[in-house]
């Protein structure tokens, strides 16, 4: 039961995108922008990455969880390569300019201030441009804000990750901007 | 200096915003109804305060400064108000609303799992309503995206707080659509 009144039992972020769909409208258009926008080097898998490994370092379920199932979805892997991301993206065979950009969200889900000129000179090192730690840095911040929403309303999440998986390649192929999917 | 090369020397969030103006769009969109729509309970200078608040707990100066600029605007207020808030609410002549308000968005900041049913109940006491405390949660999570955002990309800030008071009117009165604004 989440912490109000939502007036549905949709789970996650979908019940109080519902509840108030005038403000869910520009958090869904910047999911989308950031996430699935095509004029971006960045891939969309690595993009969900990003925004996966932030939500499980924001211990929140429901959003590690829903984009963990995208990502792996776009990756073509199995969540068990996702949740190895998560626990340590540095021990895995991803790229070095992957392993950049997450150390740099793992700094932002701290604190911007964490971010440090190393950090950027690491990224630019291992082939980051500078659009591309841009996003980094929104991407990151962006999951510390869908986060908060989505545990600091006390929102449900069905407990069964293959629910997620399973929903991946239906998100992944519609996107964040068919609002029937937060009715 | 920014940590990367935004092409032009605005300060605090407009840097980033004017260097990735697609993204800026949503950004400024979310800002705008959250901050600003007239269909509240919770005043502008409220809204604004809560933003202010959290921008503090994160140690955000641009943010702290620029819509403390402009909740002092909106409050009638001196900034030394302000900054008696920022630092302890609850020794404040503030609502009890408020202060309960302030007490959600100050755990939100932390994380939202920090929320709990008793800072839910305590509010709802104090009167406010589940919309109000849906809006300040999400006001809260919002702003842990744009100080992450401001301070990621090591944005630079003017550092005279006068430069914020003076701006304070301006920006109430110009809102956060008017994307001239961000060039």
């Amino acid at each position: 039961m989440a912490h109000i009144d939502l007036g549905n039992d949709l789970p996650g972020i979908r019940g109080p995108m519902a509840y108030r769909p005038e403000m869910s409208r520009p958090l869904n258009e910047l999911a989308e922008i950031l996430l699935r926008d095509e004029n971006n080097t960045l891939s969309r898998g690595d993009r969900e990455l990003i925004g996966t490994y932030v939500s499980s370092l924001n211990d929140c379920f429901f959003c590690q969880n829903a984009h963990g199932g995208i990502a792996q979805h776009y990756m073509q892997c199995d969540m068990s390569f996702i949740d190895a991301i998560k626990r340590d993206p540095m021990a895995t065979p991803i790229s070095g300019k992957m392993k950049a950009l997450l150390a740099i969200a793992g700094k932002v889900q701290v604190s911007g201030k964490a971010v440090t000129p190393e950090d950027i000179a690491y990224a630019r090192e291992q082939g980051a441009t500078d659009r591309e730690i841009h996003d980094t840095v929104l991407i990151a911040a962006a999951f510390c804000m869908f986060n908060r929403y989505v545990d600091g309303l006390g929102t449900w999440a069905p407990q069964d990750r293959q629910y997620y998986v399973n929903r991946g390649p239906r998100r992944a192929a519609e996107g964040y901007l068919d609002f029937d999917l937060y009715k």
